[in-house]
């Protein structure tokens, strides 16, 4: 392992990062309009504490960044796949710290402590870690029960909040590419950064498909800010809001998350970005080149559009049957927007699907492991994974009686070159089970039933739902974790689990696993 | 497909259960001590209906053997691979339909339908097919409430229940290969039937194996059958518990299961008898050759020995500290005998363990999917498939950073060299994650709220439970179906869904997937 390379890389991710916080200080200013229609004390004063926080984390970046390049001067540059692998997984643990600054040093209040609202509780270290991984992992999961008060949290965190939400869908590891442009290093870094198994790219050099792939996403995230604006969303609310939605984030600045907005018209919105933050974005080049045929001839594609209209029509039905909707718009509305929300892994939330029927739940608990298409910036384990899951296992049941005849995987009619394709995908579907079931044992071992109140009947299914929502970057989950409540009340040691686990499945397990096996460190 | 030498199997197997039933006819005779010591009505009158029912049913498997055998006449007489899936998963059918014939014949209640105890509730006829397939899957799940009283289930019926445990743990496909001995087809039949991946047999030739692992099993039930005789049980509850026990199945003749003797010292016996029966009968021929370095140098069977003593330990501190327990003999009593009977896949209980910790019940339920040894008579996934799986796990990881270093899979010092395991036991643990899930999906959405009465919030976790302590053939689980309810209420889908479960698990999948492949039956 070249440590010396290592370490330049890391420095330079650090120092972006905290180039990046620059942008969450002009908030501080109430000139900016943030939020003027919440009615609320102080709210257009100018927050000293909330951009005193971003600087000093600035600072901090720019101090560890400069030692960690410092220390790595004069590295031979060449980056192999190891280390590749390493600068991945090491970056997004960095990437979490540094991110987690700006909370800590702000003095950011998780909520109330006695329901008088006299008592704040201030953000624990371990806190201030989930938020930020939470963030830059895109999943939404929250520790902060009091977003719009700025006495708690002030308007600079809840930007920076909501930015590592696009810092994360951009890929700190595809920004590299583009800006660092390393040659074979950065197809390695390309190929353990894009959620997926690999595709054909659609530009035949790696960089270009990096920028092509960062181009549309910014473009994107400007598009839906600047039709939330004209809307009618102040421009801070725009802005995060598109962050939190492109990045398949679910950050919000509101305590009710979408739902605040209470408008038909920022749900259908949101719903479509949202379905196209969860498409392949080789795909949305093609559909800015007018080439719609190439999207709807996608095998995966049309699977991740058929799931969503299939659950949505299912838990539209059994949620009119059971009385959960007062009408069929009603129904249209949320029942849509809740099924896009967790199967593209967002999590924003306009209804508390929690208090849905058992049949509702039980499906979006399921939809959490699907996720959205591979190359976008979905979580879950994505659709791809799924359907060539299902064909494999046709195969070897078609196999147990025909053990001599081997037939090839086909994929949209073409057959599927890679040998070890096969024993990748069931490798994946393994792995997440094994990360799955400890992490439940882990949780319903050590979190105390206190935790739960007097609900702790549910906590079987609450902890499993928990540990889903976090691998596979949703946010929200069942009972507990549901779309009305959040993480805050969970202990130190369970939330250091979510974190992990946020971590594992944004980068697809094996760049997050690989830093905890000893003989990675000791060989080349 | 060659249907005529089918059905000269099938014919046979049908003759065999019908020559099975002949032992259940004693029992209706007073004469033979039936459980003196319960005071009812009647316990000691001639039970006419119960003696008809299994005449008759005798009669059907004669008929139907008779015409099978009569169609198959002159077939050939060569087994191939393909024949050999087709009959044991033909067979196992064929067996759950004429079991279920001495429930259907005499009428068998299930139950009272009200609380004043006036109305009975007869079984239906998926209820009487669950009963069977339970019975020969040795699952031990059950439909009827009332074990007790002859009115509602006289003593044959009783008996040939618990007979169908005996039967299935022996495993029909032994008894072909024993009494029939069909050179290759008979070692193809076996491997079909044998459960876990295929281990070294102790002799070579295939019908050996056979006869030696029927001896022993026959010779371990008689073992118990008169321990627990010496120990103040009736001949008949002697014979059914051992029935239950050694197959790992868990019917018993009282409500309260095990608890009903409430004695630590038939708890100490059959815990022991269990552990013997989810032990490779490979190691129990050592055991009995007086060779216990063999068994001791096992790695399955001291993973299944660790994990038992493991588990037991941690139940019993949590639940001293959650006063589940009242006292530590109570809790190695009760909490080792649960542990045990849970991992062996028998499913006899002595305590209502869904009044457990949260831990405790989250830990019985992940129990169940470990189950016993390959080649036992214990259900579930086999300790040795878990073990390779995280093997083959850990390898995997490796990979990901030394792509080109190809390590070979170890076991107990030796590597493994057959280059299809690895993939076998990822897309086994995929085939049963996949029908878990879609199993669990089907109970949520179509069994209706009504059946958890005031308690549908547990839902949930009810239903994964019920699908897996059917999958896994150990029959009470969590909730609804714990240990002092059974699957009487739910409705007939869904018990016809459990029923495949159940034999699907008791076949290791591919058996039963098969029948269902277009393919398998339109060539040979």
């Amino acid at each position: 392992m070249d440590f010396r390379l290592l370490s330049k890389q890391l420095g330079i991710v650090a120092l972006l990062i905290g180039g990046a916080m620059v942008l969450a200080l002009p908030w501080a200013s109430p000139a900016l309009g943030i939020r003027k229609h919440l009615a609320y004390e102080g709210a257009l004063a100018f927050e000293t504490g909330g951009l005193v926080a971003p600087l000093l984390s600035i600072a901090a970046c720019g101090l560890v960044g400069g030692l960690l390049v410092y220390f790595g001067r004069g590295s031979p540059g060449k980056l192999f796949r190891k280390e590749a692998v390493a600068v991945v997984g090491l970056s997004w643990v960095l990437a979490t710290v540094l991110g987690a600054l700006p909370y800590y040093f702000s003095g950011t209040c998780r909520g109330y402590m006695d329901e008088d609202e006299t008592k704040t509780v201030r953000m624990h270290i371990v806190d201030c870690l989930f938020e930020s991984q939470s963030g830059f992992s895109t999943t939404g999961a929250t520790v902060l029960t009091q977003l719009e008060d700025p006495e708690l949290v002030p308007h600079c965190i809840l930007f920076w909040r909501s930015m590592t939400h696009f810092l994360g869908g951009l890929g700190i590891i595809v920004l590299f590419v583009v800006i660092l442009g390393q040659g074979s290093a950065g197809k390695a870094l390309m190929r353990a950064e894009m959620p997926g198994p690999t595709k054909e790219g659609s530009t035949p050099r790696m960089q270009d498909t990096a920028l092509l792939f960062a181009f549309t996403y910014c473009g994107l995230n400007l598009a839906l800010a600047i039709i939330l604006w004209v809307m009618g969303l102040s421009l801070f609310d725009a802005l995060c809001h598109a962050f939190g939605t492109m990045a398949t984030g679910g950050f919000s600045t509101y305590n009710a998350s979408v739902g605040h907005f209470d408008s038909a018209a920022i749900d259908s919105v949101i719903i479509l970005f949202m379905i196209l933050a969860g498409t392949n974005f080789t795909l949305l080049f093609y559909l800015i080149c007018l080439r719609p045929k190439k999207v709807v001839g996608d095998i995966e594609w049309r699977v991740y559009m058929s799931v969503i209209a299939g659950i949505t029509v299912a838990v539209i039905v059994v949620g009119l049957m059971d009385g959960d909707f007062t009408g069929l718009s009603e129904a249209l509305q949320k029942g849509m927007f809740q099924v896009v929300s967790i199967m593209t892994t967002t999590g924003y939330c306009t209804d508390d699907f929690d208090g849905w029927s058992h049949f509702g739940r039980g499906v979006l608990f399921m939809l959490m492991f699907v996720g959205g298409c591979a190359g976008s910036t979905g979580g879950g384990m994505k659709v791809i994974r799924h359907i060539l899951f299902g064909k494999i296992l046709r195969l070897e049941v078609e196999q147990a009686y025909h053990p001599s005849v081997v037939r090839p995987l086909r994929l949209g009619g073409k057959a599927v070159e890679d040998p070890e394709l096969r024993k990748n995908i069931l490798v994946y579907f393994a792995l997440v089970l094994a990360i799955f079931m400890f992490s439940w044992i882990f949780v319903i071992t050590f979190e105390p039933d206190a935790t739960w109140g007097d609900e702790s009947q549910h906590k079987l299914v609450d902890s499993a739902s928990s540990v889903a929502a976090t691998l596979n970057n949703i946010g929200p989950g069942l009972g507990t974790v549901g779309a009305t409540r959040n993480y805050a009340h969970f202990s130190w040691w369970s939330k250091s689990l979510f974190l992990w686990l946020m971590m594992l499945g944004r980068l697809e397990l094996f760049s997050i696993l690989v830093l905890f096996a000893p003989g990675f460190w000791r060989s080349r």
